[in-house]
Order: structure tokens, then C-alpha cells, then sequence
């Protein structure tokens, strides 16, 4: 168990009562301490106003940026909460956006996220920037090689998952960022899977600007997300959209702010943010090895016991592949699969093209069923898992 | 009382037991049905995850956007929610900036709420767009004749706040409405303190966009906000940042959604949302004629309550001011002063120039008490507020 506590971690989470939650990539289940944060908040709230109660937690509310700076090794001036990833990351690229001229080239990997490729071909049909996709090794990794000799003066983006929706790929990031840092290209990395899961540095992974969300892996409330922006990177942004946060009244123009707050608003749902400082803490006492150990060993558990049934297939690629497990059955429709497996008590996501429209194309991928472990589920729920699945490939249960 | 209830007003607010809340048009006391929504909600996500919870209440958050029409006058696909009335003003306004060319005209009212405002010179200064400050009438509301006169072909918007944030003052927004409309002008309302507090009606209102937040006399959670855009408008908007949800995968490129969503993004604060629902219910069903009339019996109170003390000087203009009432005292800097009303359990605002600063300027406006009553103060609060006041005045209590 790697030093974690199944019974408390169990103990902490109230969903385990519910059913066999397998859908940790989707939306995790948060930890007692998570919901009582952010209860606690609107309690204090609804007692002395949103204004009050903010002036009662302004030292809380604060440390939240300190935790997510240390859960990433940033400094907590360059990160900006948000209200989810999508926006987090949209404010760095939109930023960047900002200086593109016709024929600049922006390079994004194969399994970039449906919601950035919209805004990427937004901002490309806007500006005349060209989006251009890195090509995958062999192995379904972003090809480092490919992408070095895809260098050239126009390059002004590398837009990169760390670990793609569609399946439990873990791309050679800090390869990436090496090769983006040598040439001063800014370097975006969606870590929407990884925080959370694994270990992050963002020194060590060499991206200028990482979004994340809190709903999945960290286990924190919806509608929170946060975006670091290196330091050297924090003077060249401009976000798109300023208000007086982000940039106070300054004569007849306005000031940025110094630090990476210039990408938000005034306005923001304080308990939430605080249930996202506390979904942090929660992460980094368990420890972010002990949960990477973990969830790798319930996924690789779960992997090969799907790869052992009649007709299963599973679709991840790359060495050393992370917690999400995507996998199709022979003969049934992966929707009603998925269906089947929440009758059974079994929560799994459902992966479709639009969540890496790329990736999906290039591999002719149908909808796949995803299930990603957390450090709460037990291996008698794996065992369960695994036969429901193997009851539905063998026709005993229908999907 | 209007047909209102008082005692049950008061047992529905939990924060009426922490003091004398005055604060409304920073934030209001949620009821309990509004932080009841939320933890619901949030209760359902610990235990099913936040897609699982997402999937069971689907039809509730539906049900949101319709309560949210109803309560302006809209049709449901009219309505986008926001985390902000800022985020949902932005969305608006630089989807129409997209257009923007040197030399177009943007008309602002004197009292514009300056995160507005920086969104104005950002984007003044990025198109060569002009920023033109509509002239305020002997009254202190938009000169709807002067409006008229400055009318050219290059006039590409027309922004006002229905009542600012820093006063009582009401502007005519229907008249600048029915120019807008005749000259087919876009009129960008931010409703923000006239949402909750009075009947709003866009069709009456003659605006084309409407922003509004939750958590002011609406008594939604912080972290909500929407922005109504009139049918006509929104197939000819394109939001400046874009998601697969507002604007899913078509071929190499996308495909705006039809509704007004396409201003939003795949994820958001679900339990926030259905605690703005849950407030707009609570509103529709005290009634907004009654809510209006007992938050204008109560302001009107305090302001002649006020006007009579020694050394006050009450700073809300316009005919039939709302419910908000700006003090200053002699001899007292407003920040000390609302600090003497805190220590004696009244919450009130402070109103700085960042808050309306081309009206500062042009009234030359000293910071600014700000008392806003709402319908569960009662006139024992309105009279306690008015004896600390009278000693502050008198100087037998010190700011």
C-alpha cells in the first residue's frame, strides 16, 4: 500500500459508500476535508455575507496560491486560480495569441485536448498563425525528435498534454521543455491528468505555463482550476480580458498586476477556491509518490486484467502508461457498455473523439471506455471490476 | 410590508443573526434554500462524483437558465451563466470588440463600473476603438438628449449601468434603450445592482446584452453571475475565447452552438449554479414588485434619516434613487467610519474611486459609505443604524 491508509483513505471519502467509482480522470470523489472547506465557507457566508466572510478568511484564501505553488514546486506569484483548466489554459494561450502574426506556427501534440484545439483553430483563423501537429513516435509519445527538426524562426507555441484524456499515454514532457526552453518557445502544458496523480515540478518539466483542473485526480470541487505562468513569461503576457484585478486604474490606462493574479477577476467563488486548497493539502500529506505508486499499481493491475479477456482490447500506448485504462470489447457499443458497468455499481467515463479529436483520427479510435483508479479504490474493487467485465465479454451480462 | 413576512424573511436568513447587515450591494445573505441548493449538491458530488452528480440533476441545472429568463424576460436560450457578471460582460463585449475598427465610437455612461472600463481602454488601445463618456444631465443620469446628438455611423456600442455601484442613481435605461434600438446600436446593460433588487424586463429595457451577478441583492452564491443576449444578437457574436462546448468540432473546423452557451465552457461550479437558480426562485417567488417597493421604503428611511444628521451629506443622485445610499460625514474618512459601524455591528461598503471612476472624477467624490438595505432588515435595524450614525455625527462615539 506504499505507506497510504486504506481505511482512512476510505473513511475520508464518502463516495466509496456509493458504488466502485473508477471514473477519477472524469471527476474524482472529493475527501471529507474538501467538502467540509468549502461547507464551511458558505456557512460563514451565509452567516456574514460573501464580502464578510472573505475578510474573515483573506490568510486562507491566500494560502491556497502557497499550495498550489508547492504541489507544483512554483512560486505562489505565478500561479492565477480559475474557475476550471479550459479557462486557465485560455488565458495563457489567448494571452500569447495576442502576438501571432500570419505563418507563425503553433505545434501541439497529436493528443491535445478537443477544448484547446477549438481555441488553437479560433486564434489560427483569426491571426493566419498555421496549427501544426507534432508527430507521435512509434510508441504514441510525442515524437522529440520529430519536433526538433520541426524547428524554425516562425515557431511561437508548443502546446503539449502531459497525459491525454483518451487513454493512459504519458508524454515525454520534460524533453519537450528542454527542447522549447533551448529555443525560448513558449512551452504550454496541459497537466489537466497528471496533478494530482503524479508527481509535478515544473522546473524539472521545463513548461513556461501549465493549466490544471481540480475536479479529477486532485480530488477537488468543480468549477476550480489554476494556471502557473513562469515568472520570465509573466511580464511578456497581457491577458485578453482585464478587469480592474487583473489591472487597476493606472492615470487614463491601466497596470498590470506584477504577479500571475493579472489572469483573473475580482469576482470568484471563494469556497470553492478554498476546497481546491484543501483538495492540495490533502494530496500533498498523502504524498504525491505514495499516490503516483498507487494509482500506477491499481491501473496496472486493472490493465492487464482487461488485456487477459476475450475480446478486449486495450487502447494505451506508451511505456510506463499512467492511471487511465481505455479499453473496447468485442461486439458491444462502448456507451452502453459503460452503461452496463453503472448498472453493475461500477462508474467508468466514456472517451470520445471529441475529447482528442487528433489522436482519435490518427487511430481510427471508436468511443472508448475509460476507468482510472484512485488511491481509495481496493483491489476487491479492481477484482470486481474486472469480473463484471469479464461476465460482459463472455455474454453472461448484456450490455 | 408589502405582503411580505417579515419574521419568516428573517428566519430564512441565518446571517440576520450575526448583525445588521447593510451590505447588500456587495453581497447579500444568501438564505437557506440557496445554501441548502449548494451543499445539496455538493453532497451529491461527494457521494457520486461530480459527473455522476452532474448526470442526476440534470434537469435542475436546465432548469436554471429558465428561472434566469424568467426573471429578466428572456427566452432560456437568451441566458448564458457565468462565473461573474465581469466574466459575463467580458464575453459580450470583446465578442462584439472582435469588430472593432480605428476610428469606431464605443459611448459610455459617466458612471460605467470600472472593471468595465479597463476592458474599454484595453481595447480602445488594441483596435483604435474610441472611448466616449456619454454626458450626465443636471440630474447625475445619462443625458438621453445628449445620447441622441452624439449618434454618427461610427458609433459601434452603446455600455451603461442601470444603477452604479456607487449610488442611488437610477438612468433611464429604457430611453437609451429605444435610441439604441432605433439606430440598431448594441446596448451592453450591466444590471448587476438591478438584478434582485427591482422587476428588470429586456424587452422593456430595450438592451441587447445584459450582464448580472448572483451574489448582490439576488442573494446567489459568489462565483455566479449570467448574461442575457437578445436572439438577434447572438448569431452575429462570436466569443473571444472558445471551448468544444461552446463551439463543438465541425470538420477542420467548429460550429458555434445556437444558444447563448456559446459564451460558456464545458465546465463550471455546478452546486453554484443551482444555488443561483435556487435564488432567483426565492426572488420570483417573494416578487419582485414587493422586493422592489420594501428595499426603496427601507433605503428611503435611512437616506432621510441620514440627510438630517449634522455633517452628513448623502451623495445619491437622480430622481427615485435605489436602494443604495452613499454617506459621507464630516469630519470622518468613510474608511474609519465604516470600520465604527463594524465595531457596532452594522456591515456596510465602501465605495472607492475604482468603483465608478469617471463619475468620482467628475463629481470630485471622496471615498464614500455605502449603506444598502434589503427586505429581511427590518425598520428596527434601519432605526439602530441611524442612532450609531447620529452619535458618530455627534462625536459621542469615534471612527
Amino acid at each position: 500500500m506504499s505507506g497510504l491508509d486504506l481505511a482512512r483513505l476510505r473513511a475520508d471519502t464518502p463516495g466509496t459508500a456509493h458504488g466502485i467509482h473508477l471514473n477519477n480522470a472524469g471527476a474524482s470523489l472529493m475527501p471529507r476535508p474538501v467538502v467540509e472547506a468549502v461547507k464551511a465557507h458558505l456557512d460563514l457566508e451565509a452567516a456574514w455575507s460573501g464580502h464578510g466572510a472573505a475578510e474573515r478568511e483573506a490568510e486562507r484564501l491566500a494560502g491556497v496560491y502557497a499550495s498550489v505553488a508547492r504541489l507544483i514546486g512554483a512560486a505562489p506569484d505565478e500561479i492565477a486560480l480559475a474557475e476550471s483548466a479550459t479557462r486557465a489554459w485560455q488565458m495563457a494561450f489567448y494571452a500569447l495569441a495576442r502576438g501571432f502574426r500570419p505563418g507563425d506556427r503553433l505545434l501541439v501534440g497529436r493528443q491535445e485536448y478537443g477544448a484547446n484545439l477549438i481555441a488553437l483553430r479560433q486564434v489560427a483563423a483569426a491571426t493566419g498563425a498555421v496549427v501544426e501537429v507534432i508527430p507521435a513516435a512509434p510508441d504514441g509519445r510525442i515524437d522529440v525528435v520529430a519536433l526538433a527538426r520541426m524547428h524554425d524562426t516562425r515557431v511561437r507555441l508548443i502546446a503539449a498534454a502531459a497525459i491525454p484524456s483518451n487513454g493512459g499515454l504519458v508524454n515525454p514532457v520534460a524533453e519537450i521543455g528542454a527542447l522549447a526552453r533551448a529555443h525560448g518557445i513558449p512551452f504550454l502544458l496541459d497537466a489537466c491528468q497528471m496533478v494530482g496523480q503524479r508527481p509535478v515540478d515544473v522546473a524539472a518539466l521545463g513548461c513556461d505555463m501549465l493549466a490544471a483542473t481540480g475536479r479529477k485526480f486532485l480530488r477537488g470541487p468543480r468549477g476550480t482550476g489554476f494556471l502557473y505562468v513562469r515568472r520570465a513569461w509573466l511580464d511578456r503576457l497581457e491577458p485578453l480580458m482585464l478587469d480592474h484585478f487583473g489591472a487597476p486604474l493606472d492615470g487614463d490606462g491601466y497596470r498590470l498586476r506584477d504577479d500571475a493574479r493579472r489572469f483573473e477577476t475580482y469576482e470568484y467563488d471563494h469556497a470553492a477556491r478554498l476546497g481546491l486548497g484543501a483538495a492540495v493539502e490533502y494530496a500533498l500529506d498523502l504524498g504525491l509518490d505514495r499516490i503516483a505508486a498507487r494509482v500506477g499499481a491499481l491501473a496496472t493491475a486493472l490493465r492487464q486484467g482487461i488485456a487477459a479477456l476475450p475480446g478486449a482490447t486495450v487502447h494505451d500506448l506508451g511505456p510506463d502508461p499512467a492511471g487511465l485504462v481505455t479499453v473496447t470489447l468485442a461486439g458491444h457499443d462502448s456507451a452502453a457498455l459503460r452503461a452496463a458497468l453503472a448498472q453493475a455499481g461500477i462508474a467508468a467515463g466514456l472517451s470520445l473523439r471529441a475529447a482528442a479529436p487528433l489522436d482519435a483520427d490518427a487511430r481510427g479510435l471508436p468511443p472508448l471506455v475509460r476507468l482510472s483508479p484512485h488511491v481509495f479504490n481496493s483491489a476487491d474493487e479492481i477484482g470486481r471490476a474486472l469480473e463484471i467485465l469479464a461476465r460482459l465479454a463472455q455474454g453472461k451480462i448484456q450490455s
